[in-house]
């Protein structure tokens, strides 16, 4: 299985042990959200804006409007990081402290650059909203020329990336298993429910397939 | 209602009209959730981490191992962001333009410092703890002399901070409203499910109310 390069950015120090750097289980974590955290560097302020992305191949997608800080700033520093993070669980151990947390995160690190390329560019709209919820740009009116030109896309290219995942009981030191104290995992999940209809729909339209799928997935 | 001062840090500029300043408000964002996503500049990179954090008033507090990349760059940069956002659901719109999410987010900008006073210290990981759940400090085993001094303490005083709230449905360009396209929102929100026992506990050993009672409120 493919293994992104381990550098000095991406090499999980803290808890190796419970890291990967597996394209493949990498990929899966980011198509499992839709919601990253951006960091960029603002007058040597790290700001970390939470914003929506697309994955395609070893590109990650972002887009925003014309003046968006984050992005320009960015596209004028090179490069970019982003951060996604699904929270599965509560370890709540005997001693405070081997309390944790079952989580599957990634940190993507790369060069980035302008969608220029029309075509290019259309496809990453699609690619950020079909992120969200899987084939829905078919259903939806696609951007017209004020809308398309009214949006600046940027590519990361995924130069290296890790992931960083706990998926376990709790581990507490041995001598305190004796203790009079519960512990134990809370499962976390993120769940969508039934979608509630714009009150101005024409009359007859349905919830489309795509729409009811990514509720039945997620429910 | 007190509000953080407006600086070029926390000042929101896109979607302006959605931003709040107001202490209460940001509070409570702040307070529904316990992990946040730092940021740190690192060899002109900014690298965003998840993390745990608990709040008292004015204070974020963060803790990791001693060697913490993280958080000894941080110490050494004297000042740190955190984002912290819950996703509430997709707004699906007629127009892919008008796509969009619900949520609540808080960024937050301040001074930080090393927590050394062993009172304060102590103080603060039971804050961490108990941010997770609600009085569960009460009911474990608190940390050792060893486990105390291997952990390394960050406060960030919330010098300022900005909240961003979209809670409302589609909105899109009025001439769309006559297409035959369905448009609504999906709900999302985060879950917590019944807790798993470690197989290993004491006889008797009952689940507490702490731990019960975090369930209930996000079932």
């Amino acid at each position: 299985m493919e293994q992104y390069p381990k550098t000095k950015l991406n090499k999980v120090i803290r808890g190796a042990k419970r890291a990967s750097y597996n394209k493949e289980e990498i990929n899966k974590i980011l198509d499992d959200a839709f919601l990253c955290h951006v960091g960029y560097v603002w007058q040597n302020n790290a700001i970390v804006i939470p914003t929506a992305y697309g994955r395609q191949g070893d590109t990650i997608y972002i887009h925003g409007s014309l003046k968006n800080r984050m992005i320009t700033n960015l596209l004028d520093a090179g490069s970019a990081s982003i951060s996604v993070t699904h929270l599965d669980g509560l370890v709540l151990a005997r001693s405070a402290f081997h309390h944790s947390a079952n989580y599957r995160s990634v940190n993507v690190f790369g060069k980035v650059r302008k969608v220029v390329d029309p075509i290019e560019k259309m496809k990453a709209l699609e690619c950020i909203l079909n992120h969200m919820v899987p084939g829905h740009w078919d259903n939806i009116r696609q951007p017209n020329d004020k809308e398309f030109n009214a949006t600046l896309v940027m590519a990361i290219n995924i130069d290296t990336a890790s992931a960083k995942v706990r998926a376990e009981g709790v581990v507490d030191e041995k001598e305190d298993h004796g203790l009079p104290i519960w512990a134990g995992v809370v499962p976390i999940r993120q769940i969508a429910s039934d979608p509630v209809s714009d009150t101005d729909l024409q009359d007859g339209i349905e919830i489309p397939d795509a729409v009811l799928k990514y509720v039945k997935n997620k429910s």
